[in-house]
């Protein structure tokens, strides 16, 4: 056993919020891929394969996601390098797994290829290798991040209004929150910033329109310098 | 350019504290590996090595780690996974590195190789391949950790002063904290539990041992679930 017959795959586990089943409320749903060979083969898989030698991890990533979705990603950050022995069936394949997020307005554009299908990531078949697990993690990363950063308008869009930002919150979470609570809470935070602005629509009393305080970090970017694209713009 | 061209390295950023240059103050230390091979012969770096198809990248870290300082870690975890196309001349290279942190008492005692040596982390020498920015990130991720979690304990020891505890935070963040401040802090954190035991010593009044409460969960311990003996124990 040498170093030799270890391979290197980059997989990407990609969130958008998209109209639930019954068309009313909105849950996390993400693209996956019907396999054709083995191992695993028609089983449906997280978008990736095995890296080039001539592109970064995260740019391996990144085309994941555009050749899954024709799509850019609003956020792109590194999830964990999953890497146990017997993870893959008939050879040692160790994946470095980044999750994603994009806008549900693009999202429900998004080129969808014969072998690909979105799915709501709190109800996802019986998916290849170790994938359900990983998204698990993936899920529990984005709820944690949710909590204590602005990564909410990868989601959303430049500006919203409260209630679209709460409608975020309650996809993520998976459970309703109190509107009167959250407005407390995000008035008395420093990371959300009023607009002069109003959602024009058919409403008698426009509601205002909010955008994240970019003199706000981020609490983990990684260490990376070089994004594709599009990525981490925050 | 095909797959097979990409290695696949795991290094570790292994922490302990030790006494300063001025036998004074404590300060973090780092054990580096001398390379005796090109590229980078001769220069100081993290020490790791190529994957073994036969282990998980978890047990590789915790195999440098004992390889380089004969010890277990008492806090071991994923950092990131570094793939720039160039990070290492001559050869396509991705590295998974793992941070550790390992007790003082025991790191004084460490077996260390001929080719090993203990440096203070925030004084380098020039590392090899991309070395310096790992360990600025592990710093960083370190310090962060500290915030928000109780791994201060995996520096210390199951039961320790409210002065040693300082000394831990003093060292990790590079600064001095007021110790009236300090004590209010964490006498208003549900993390710490005072026991009935004091530090017996030389002292007129030996000071209180303090205990981190194990109801208080780490913020990320990432998906695994198998893990070295030792390892990640809180």
């Amino acid at each position: 056993m040498d170093a030799a017959t270890v391979g290197l795959a980059v997989s990407t586990v990609i969130f958008a919020l998209r109209p639930g089943e019954n068309g009313h409320v909105a849950t996390l749903w993400i693209p996956l891929v019907r396999r054709i060979t083995e191992p695993f083969n028609g089983q449906w898989a997280l978008p990736g394969g095995f890296l080039r030698s001539d592109e970064s991890l995260e740019l391996a990533a990144g085309r994941n996601l555009f050749e899954t979705t024709a799509l850019e990603p609003a956020y792109l950050e590194q999830l964990f390098a999953f890497g146990e022995v017997d993870r893959a069936p008939g050879g040692r394949v160790v994946s470095v797994v980044y999750w994603a997020l994009v806008r549900p307005d693009l999202a429900d554009q998004a080129a969808v290829g014969e072998n690909v299908q979105w799915f709501p990531a709190d109800d996802l078949p019986d998916l290849a290798f170790d994938h359900n697990s990983i998204v698990d993690y993936a899920l529990w990363r984005l709820r944690s991040k949710m909590e204590y950063s602005r990564i909410a308008h990868a989601l959303l869009g430049e500006t919203f209004t409260l209630a679209e930002l709460r409608e975020v919150h309650e996809a993520v979470r998976g459970k309703p929150i109190d509107p009167a609570n959250f407005r407390r809470h995000v008035e008395h935070s420093e990371a959300l910033v009023a607009t002069e602005e109003r959602r024009t629509g058919t409403k008698h009393r426009p509601p205002r329109l909010y955008r994240y305080n970019t003199q706000f970090e981020l609490a983990d970017n990684g260490p990376l310098t070089r994004r594709p694209s599009g990525a981490g713009k925050e």
